[in-house]
């Protein structure tokens, strides 16, 4: 049975993105390192006996669409309850509500197994937690006591509502329209596409937040207002009631995360017997002011998408290490000890060339979870410091808002390239659909697209992130870069080889890349900067990664930490020479080229 | 309806490649350039109207196995019947058996087109046309006549049976078994699986190339032999007749090339009623040379399957450009000319991120390209020097030796990095599978496995290519590559920008790699050597189809030719001196690494 890494996850948690020492400054008194590594356990167990079991039938037999209804795979509900009843929905969510408040640290670490054992189930309690966030802290007092409760332990789920046909990326050209009631309430029309866990029978009822337009609301995306829109409106005792005028119209067929029914939902159509058209809804927040509200979801869920793209690394990198010990081929020319050759034949993790591909999948998987176990440890100390401490708020908040877009994107291109390399390790069974390898690789496929695509992660790193405090934010986060290379090139240890200097030439590309950015946006040359986003925003992957890999190495210097250490060191990190360069001089030739493809395209 | 980039293909081809200068030195007297234009432009036309349209049911249907037997998806049969009556199975056929014998630089110019517009399709001729190929080469007079001209027309298929379960990357771990029979046939029993298009109704016939070994066969490779076996006996009339005793058994349920019947066949099970058990082949080529006949097929098939990449990259673009152009989100900083944003949304195409996916895309594809048009060229002057000029035939056959496990590994490499660009442009719409976006890249996915892993295609250069003649081929490739960038800094064009620059310091890490893989390799530190085997093709790659692309806008001012070789030596070639480091200095800690984890996975 595949376990998740659970002693890596602990040590890049504790260690690596400093849960210890926030803990160690009594930031979190409810929690303790017993209780995390038990929780992690935990955790790991139920991932890896309960739901990885579940995930070939999901993928094989996907979510069923028949009159509006969508059944889950067999087992699946099983699956959920049971979850649901160890209080895995609640990890997180506010006390006052029945949540463990945990804390999204500990949230993210246990994410990474569920996404480790099934991604396609992992998905759906991420938009009910974003649901939780966006009601708990913009929701009225009414809303969040007949909701927040059941959203919290998983009774009910929740979905965010925003894609439209004409609107994706760009959710200015929303048209979904919400009329006012003089009770108070909403009316909401429209169509949406893209809705993740839209409509399912995990649950007895399904809560939507979705945005829409007021009549009198202003153009473009301040005119966008979130509302809550019931599948079934609750009655009077808080139990499901009359049938909401929100229906699913037809689900996607996808390359990948089949189970996970991408509906298309249409609010108001008039379709429940009796009753007025207009799906009924709740304003959340104020009018106009939906896509703050929306944001507030969009940050964790983007952290969460990270934490898939690491699961299905792990569950990737695991399928392929087991596979390459076991699969013989060849006389390696590096025999691993005690392996002799059976029949004359090594496992083929002995060739060198199979080899390079394990590491490369373990070292972006290691510098992926520890960037975005970092941005979640920052989450938990902003909250922490709140009020108390609100100079200290702000920097870690800062610090979270810088390291969110690199989570995202760093760990989802990561998970593709990792699953792509895992298929390649199994070679012919790698392709056929048995082996679960290929499975990964369509599962991570759509990670890198929704929550924002990376593209987006990207420009919203480089116009709204690096540029926080004049750029102290992004500033300090280097400096703490620079002081791990400080203290790696102090110490001096043969058995690190040339990471030390690896990395201080990946911190000088990435200060060099930031304030070349920096000044561009201070000039409004904002094209020519955006044209570098998505290197940058990988060179910033590759040199965070690299140093904070390197950090767990100082402090805890087992062999093989530090053989990984170096080999992402000297063999993935120095690409940032190029990701620099392409950022400095590459946008003038993306220019001329681009100004004759859009001519050409356009003709 | 999609087009193949046909004018790109006949640039590349007669330009890059140099098929013009090869015919007006007069090697191909078969050939003229209106000749190679109007055999494109017809490929083009049967590629897009005929055979594109018959892909996406290939993918949905796939191949049907009921019964022993498959049925092909839906308009396959007549498509394949209207495909060879259009002469195309025959283009590089040998004239003496009905073949145009036009060349395979040709051959693989049509490729392209065909895979680009259904790869799993033309799957299947590939294997033939290496049928033919070691027969024409390897086989008897006897099995020439009987066989030769049925497989050329393409009324006959061919197979390729190499791989056992125990058997991939390894052959020498073969276990299928031949026994001599006193009228000189052979009896074939035994086990071969994922055999591409092993059954299918698409001929009346199949023909097997199949590796055996016979009972006094020294152990080893140089224990195998090839037979051909017929799924059907020809009578005397040379029409099938009596059923073989060789059976698919099951077909694979895959990732992609659905309609790609890839079989488990069994030889020799005894199970046609009244026929004494084993499959009945005779001997190709010499007893226990088998291996060296099947390579005369790889070669070949490795090119082709670099074509099927290209092909697919072809493909993953068009559409990507196409949707582009077409699909309108946020306000585009640059703006295409003319294309003012309708409701406010420019083409998606006018954002920076958007078009450096694109170019990134077109760029590779090129460079894929123009790498194997040049071993194509490289095959085909060989042959025509032949005994004539055998200096020179060696020559040109070392420069094919060389280029194929480029031609194979970069492209499909690239194929997969452009087919996943391509579903990231279309975002969301990329994810659904009715886009075709998706099925681009699992098709895409097997071409680095099969026909050798693209690991095999490494150690294949580094160990066997580049020290052909004591390096004198490898040289000799990379002289013209310097000699194009000296004609580019001669040129001292403002609109190339930096590309001399760029391309002058990947030649030179090219030749450092080199240097210094050929003097490891000499001083018998062969892990060394192919611990930095993947990394150097890579860079090989780089810094070839960097070059080529310039010697085409070297030889053709056009803009957009210019401006696209300007983004790729700015942007995508710089890579070359991280993998020039990681070939110099990246095995110390992969050894390291490799080490402990070997010693982990043993434990």
């Amino acid at each position: 049975m595949p376990q998740p890494p659970v002693r890596e996850i602990a040590f890049t948690l504790r260690t690596i993105a400093g849960l210890d020492a926030a803990m160690a400054e009594g930031l979190f008194p409810d929690l303790a390192p017993d209780l995390v590594d038990a929780v992690l356990d935990e955790a790991a167990k139920f991932a890896a006996e309960r739901m990885a079991p579940l995930d070939a039938i999901g993928d094989q037999v996907g979510a069923n669409f028949e009159n509006g209804a969508v059944t889950m795979p067999e087992g699946w509900r099983e699956l959920y309850r049971d979850w649901t009843a160890g209080g895995w929905n609640a990890i997180a969510g506010p006390a006052d509500y029945g949540g463990q408040e945990l804390g999204t640290a500990l949230a993210a670490a246990v994410a990474e197994m569920w996404n480790f054992a099934s991604m396609p189930f992992a998905l759906g309690p991420l938009l009910t937690a974003g649901a939780v966030e966006a009601l708990d802290k913009h929701g009225s007092e009414g809303l969040k006591r007949i909701y927040l409760e059941k959203l919290v332990s998983g009774t009910w789920a929740g979905t965010m509502n925003l894609t439209e046909p004409q609107a994706g990326s760009d959710l200015a050209a929303l048209r979904s329209r919400a009329e006012r009631r003089d009770d108070g309430s909403y009316r909401i029309f429209g169509q949406k596409i893209y809705i993740t866990y839209g409509e399912h029978d995990l649950t007895e009822n399904i809560i939507h937040l979705v945005l829409a337009r007021l009549p009198d609301a202003p153009a473009g995306v301040k005119g966008i207002s979130l509302f809550l829109v019931p599948k079934f409106l609750p009655d009077e005792a808080g139990a499901p009631g009359r049938r909401n005028d929100v229906f699913c119209h037809s689900i996607e067929h996808k390359l990948g995360i089949h189970a996970s029914p991408t509906c298309t939902m249409l609010f108001g159509e008039g379709t429940v017997d009796g009753a007025e058209p207009g799906a009924i809804g709740w304003l959340v927040g104020e009018e106009n002011r939906g896509l703050a509200c929306m944001f507030t979801m969009m940050n964790n869920a983007r952290l969460m998408v990270g934490m898939e793209g690491v699961g299905l690394a792990d569950a990737a990198y695991g399928k392929a290490l087991a596979y390459a010990a076991e699969r013989r081929q060849g006389r390696a020319t590096r025999l691993a000890p005690g392996a002799e050759p059976a029949g004359g034949m090594s496992p083929i993790l002995g060739h060198p060339d199979v080899a390079r591909m394990l590491l490369t999948m373990k070292g972006l998987t290691e510098a992926s979870r520890a960037i975005a176990f970092s941005c979640a440890v920052a989450i938990d100390r902003a909250r922490a410091y709140g009020a108390s401490d609100p100079d200290k708020a702000k920097a870690w908040q800062e610090r979270a808002n810088l390291l969110t877009p690199i989570a995202k994107a760093f760990s989802t291109d990561a998970a593709c390239e990792v699953a792509s390399l895992g298929i390649q390790v199994h070679g012919g069974m790698g392709f056929v659909e048995e082996t679960g390898a290929a499975r990964l690789l369509r599962n991570a496929r759509i990670t890198p697209i929704y929550e924002g695509t990376n593209g987006i992660q990207a420009i919203d790193l480089v116009t709204r992130k690096i540029g926080q405090s004049g750029g102290e934010a992004v500033s300090a986060f280097i400096g703490e870069l620079e002081a791990i290379v400080t203290e790696l090139t102090g110490r001096n240890a043969p058995d690190f080889g040339e990471t030390a200097v690896c990395l201080a030439a990946a911190t000088a590309d990435l200060t060099a890349a930031t304030d070349f950015l920096l000044e561009l946006l201070r000039s409004g040359e904002t094209d020519t900067a955006l044209a570098g986003a998505a290197p940058y925003l990988k060179l910033f992957g590759l040199a965070a990664g690299g140093a904070l890999i390197a950090k767990g190495a100082l402090a805890e210097a087992d062999p093989e930490r530090v053989a990984l250490c170096r080999f992402v060191a000297e063999n993935l990190v120095p690409e940032t020479a190029a990701l620099r360069r392409t950022v400095r001089f590459g946008a003038a030739s993306l220019a001329a080229a681009h100004d004759l493809l859009a001519a050409k395209a356009q003709s």
